[in-house]
């Protein structure tokens, strides 16, 4: 199970491992949403010319419109995960990360210690790495509860960052501090694309931020940080006000039919992110393994043996497979 | 002309600047191959889920094979653009960038110094970064020179290294040092996929050198630095053997069918890189806004008011109106 413990998404390892027939792999290992914004694979992308600037800079607006920020406080990346790393040449330590949360948290800055998100509260002298909603427990802090702490961190003298990692924040955009990031506060906010808008592969992200650290970021992406279909594809799901409307019903609407699901087979769902579920159960390494055999792949956890994870299931069929092989678990203590 | 004379490409602010009514621009601003690999419009791209581990590991060992060297020794990146910026997290200072070449060079390497290329064996002490070929002038130094430079730093004791960016040498794989790169060698060598497979929009680049430079770059990078369609198109296309060694061919009449239109009309090509060719008149500005009056954009230099570089036209009807739009300048000292 380690290989699948470390990272979700990998299918074809489960598929090579577990070998069951011809049956098609539901793949609910990752908050990805299964119904992507439709119109990827339909746009004409230029894959020949470099990439003009101002196809980055629509891009960075109408991102910036959706996050309800100004757009010189917004600069793409290719992919949160390199943008998140990239904070490591940027940031200064000491750091610290709430944990658990998505790894990579930890990998950041160097030297940064893993920290229970209740005690985050207390490291005033380092910069703060969270998540929220938090991965994978789907756990949402509110966000005049961050500004709080942000402004006492600056009433007791700290000089250091909170930086929010909102990966899963599409579906609620209430709870996002994207609309607070400015030149004065020493707030840094990351943005995917690839989760709520279903197309992880494209690999887009943000970086929100006083405009000297995105300074500091353009300097070291350059002049051409996207694909031509990042762009095209960017700037078209995040101008589809109607699709982004719709789409964060009907993943409140998944996430409730899965919470039937497994409370009807005796699981109960944490958290409050649509896009997964975080069941708790005696033995998840096993529960992990059935679903496996069913050619359901789920995400388990090295640092904690009870945990699964489930994204939402692409259909009824899914969602009705995953129910029947739940049943022969035998429920949360089986 | 100041924007165009910063970095080639900019075809659309050239559109809106020259306006020349429906005429249909031929932008020689690159030295991207216009004859791009055929088949990136036709792959099926998954763009919903996460890349596999297993594609990337493909399309290095690809890119490896192609560049004669080990997979151990690669690291693909999301454009060379990004690379080369990130070697300044990299590799400490100082450093020095031969000039005049690719201005990213100097922004590599904080406090870098702009050296003439042939000064560049008397820095022992510092970091070399240098293009083989050159851009724009397609000077070419053989790899055995720069391979007992690079052996006759070790003899003086120093400890700096040496960065060859050789984003145009795909047409000439015998000048290349991505062969010598290995543990023992402080030898960084730079690939470009877009401008020999023509497909600047893609994204993708290489560094290649010690493991321990290229752990750097993969903690900095992440698990999924390349979007699904850099990877399937980057594996295909470094596959396809036969059409790289058609392209070599092709690419080498295209370049001699340019070098004889530009000497009919009085200029004399610079450089060895089939993929471009510089040409020095008295006033090149005036040479550019000519050519731009025509539709033809090509590639100025603010550093040097001589001169001017030109990419290849897509075909005979392409050469055929520069061509006739070069005997309207009436030739080099026109």
């Amino acid at each position: 199970m380690t290989g699948f413990a470390f990272h979700g998404g990998k299918l074809a390892e489960a598929m090579a491992r577990f070998g069951v027939g011809d049956a098609p792999w539901i793949d609910l290992s990752t908050g990805i949403n299964p119904h992507g914004w439709p119109a990827a694979g339909t746009l004409a992308v230029d894959w020949q010319a470099l990439p003009e600037a101002g196809a980055l800079n629509d891009l960075e607006a109408a991102a910036a419109a959706f996050f309800g920020t100004d757009p010189a406080h917004v600069c793409a990346v290719p992919g949160t995960e390199i943008g998140l790393r990239m904070l490591g040449d940027v940031l200064p330590g000491p750091a610290v990360h709430a944990w658990p949360s998505y790894r990579t948290h930890g990998d950041m800055i160097a030297g940064s210690r893993a920290v229970p998100p209740t005690d985050l509260d207390r490291e005033q002298a380092s910069t703060v790495i969270l998540a929220n909603p938090n991965n994978p427990d789907g756990r949402i802090i509110p966000p005049a509860t961050l500004l709080d702490q942000l402004e006492a961190r600056y009433v007791d003298g700290g000089v250091s960052w909170l930086v929010v990692d909102e990966a899963f924040a599409d579906v609620s955009p209430e709870i996002s501090l994207a609309p607070f990031v400015n030149d004065a506060r020493r707030l840094i906010v990351f943005r995917s694309f690839g989760k709520f808008f279903g197309l992880a592969g494209v690999r887009l992200g943000f970086v929100l931020g006083p405009r000297e650290v995105i300074a500091q970021y353009r300097r070291r992406l350059g002049s051409w940080p996207l694909s031509a279909a990042a762009l095209a594809i960017g700037t078209a799901a995040y101008r589809d006000t109607a699709w982004i409307s719709a789409t964060r019903i009907g993943l409140r609407e998944q996430a409730a039919a899965l919470d039937t699901v497994l409370a009807r087979r005796g699981f109960r769902a944490m958290g409050a992110c649509p896009l997964f579920r975080l069941i708790e159960v005696d033995d998840a390494a096993a529960l992990f393994e059935r679903l496996a055999k069913a050619a359901i792949l789920t995400r388990p956890f090295d640092y904690d043996p009870r945990w699964l994870r489930l994204g939402l299931p692409a259909g009824g069929e899914g969602l009705d497979r995953l129910d029947r092989a739940l049943a022969e678990h035998g429920g949360a203590d089986g």
